[in-house]
């Protein structure tokens, strides 16, 4: 039922929506993961590309290469600052498709980055992401094996940017995708949720706060092996809750799915400075991006079981039940808030946290 | 006694070698594929990187996944202007990740696009870009399968910039390399060289030229097949000759064989229009990028062969041999003048045609 038939049944969903791109410039929201950011995917990329895969939107795309089943995934990385508590763009880059790939239920194996360089870019900077990269990639498993190095004049870029792609083996039956969440399935985030986005907001500085926050950037590889180890054919659906954070994902699940699903608002696990900066933002840390967390959707047989099995993987000592999968109202997200109120977590319209990624 | 042997050797070469980069800050020469751009990859990337892969520096690595052999590219684009006649950034893009897969001796397969787009660019042009993409695409016959979008603020890129991998199967025997080039090899280049770079600084306006010149991009699939059909292990390297151009390709040919190449100045291909822009632009013409062009070095007892068989295919049309191998100089490249003389061409040095590509 799950799998092929839904997916082709989503795709035809998809192609009879054709939506359409109102602005005629590009805007900060177009990048931001939120409504805007998917407008553009459908109405431009999707609709000049039409292929079964790209359709799918998943966080890797499933290709068949000679005998194999590959996993292939993109990111570009324009984060700003480069350097904050915790990382910089070159681990975020790796860490990031190494993620994209493990959430897919493949196993990461190698990667290729590119970079756009601005013309005096400091050297030793450069050194200290790619050095960084490397580090990251070992932690991984992953060796960088082909890349790229494009200069830009003075004003033309900011910096670098890094674009990662890669590639990983599907060697498990499981098929994971957004559309098989089902009522009475639980909801599941592997840590508090936020630190990324607020790391990175505080580190611009625009906020005269003090923190000891760190970005939470972590390769999610060993993770998801365990998940799928414990979770088999129960675990519906893994995605990295990245740009747009946690709402966006469930939003994504719940589209794709048809399904409600609701949040208990207690239940998520937010750190106090998260919270307090978020609240200084006016953002909810729903949305904020993290870098190291997933978002679960397990069958509620085998949900205590993988729970147990995350918090005994160091990137999944925090992890936690958040909500459940529901028949209505299909297609949101709702939020039982700490007071026993009740509201949609709709996707994000604008862009409150430019350039987090 | 070629390949693996001699792979290693060069890396171990590479290795005793330890290039340092003296510029505190990147330049422009830094991406433009000479000897600066060798230099920071090495002393940078390949240090921090360390794998074979990644230190025999092909146009794509070639990695195993699950029992299948791929290979698997990347290129970011940053040309100015994004369009030019001919061509625009996007079948520039599609177009050099197919023949980086093609030229490695894969069928190309699967694309990612991973775009950076500058706040407030013409959603209009995005779409003409995305939709040369997709005819490129169709016409290599692959499929962009996945991808990603981000914003940046205005002034902090330059419109649109566009990083494509790919992945193809490698389902050949035949080894290529660039440091499988042996004395008495043939060198052939698949037709007129520059068009594509000369095209790029007249649609600048820099030159008060008019020219009805276009690009020359262009996917070499079906022409990388053919050479490989009818000249089999006699193919020792194939190469597309882009940044850089014609001579910066027989410069690392020559250094990774440890031969000389010598080219017969007469014998190239180079049409009037692009002669004449590159004598105002003061640069030769072998060191203009092609983006449809490329140069196969090959046994002398198939040349003729392989000649005939590219000359079928409209891609190859205009192929003519170049030069030969030799013994001596090892390791450089020489160019019989039409006056008789004499001269080495060396890498460059600096960058006379910035973001060409």
């Amino acid at each position: 039922m799950r799998t092929e038939e839904q997916v082709l049944e989503r795709i035809e969903r998809a192609r009879r929506r054709r939506p359409r791109v109102r602005e005629e410039r590009i805007t900060l929201a177009h990048g931001a993961g939120g409504k805007a950011s998917g407008t553009l995917i459908d109405a431009v990329f999707v609709d000049a590309f039409r292929n079964p895969e790209l359709e799918r939107l998943g966080d890797a795309a499933v290709v068949g290469v000679g005998d194999a089943r590959l996993a292939f995934t993109t990111d570009s990385y324009v984060v700003s600052p480069l350097f904050f508590p915790g990382g910089n763009i070159g681990d975020l880059a790796v860490n990031g498709t190494v993620n994209d790939l493990a959430v897919s239920g493949a196993r990461p194996q190698h990667l290729s980055a590119g970079f756009v360089l601005e013309e005096g870019f400091p050297v030793a900077d450069l050194r200290r992401i790619v050095d960084t990269m490397a580090a990251a990639a070992a932690a991984a498993g992953v060796q960088i094996v082909t890349g790229d190095t494009k200069v830009v004049q003075r004003g033309k870029a900011d910096g670098c940017f890094i674009t990662t792609a890669g590639v990983g083996l599907l060697d498990r039956t499981v098929v994971l995708d957004a559309g098989a969440a089902r009522p009475g399935d639980v909801v599941i985030v592997s840590g508090p949720i936020g630190d990324h986005g607020v790391t990175v907001m505080l580190a611009r500085g625009d906020l005269d706060v003090e923190s000891d926050l760190v970005s939470d950037t972590a390769p999610l590889h060993s993770l998801c092996a365990e998940i799928l180890d414990v979770g088999g054919d129960g675990v519906r659906v893994m995605r990295d809750a990245t740009r747009g954070g946690v709402a966006t994902i469930l939003n994504e699940i719940a589209g794709a799915s048809g399904a409600a699903v609701v949040v208990d608002e207690a239940a998520v696990p937010v750190r106090a400075e998260v919270m307090g900066a978020a609240e200084l933002l006016g953002i909810d840390p729903l949305y904020v991006a993290c870098e190291g967390r997933l978002v679960a959707v397990v069958a509620p047989d085998r949900a205590d079981a993988v729970l147990a099995a995350m918090t005994r993987v160091p990137s999944g000592a925090g992890a936690a039940v958040i909500g459940r999968v529901a028949d209505d109202p299909p297609g949101l997200v709702l939020l039982r808030t700490a007071f026993g109120g009740t509201r949609i977590v709709d996707l994000l319209v604008g862009d409150p946290l430019p350039r987090i990624c």
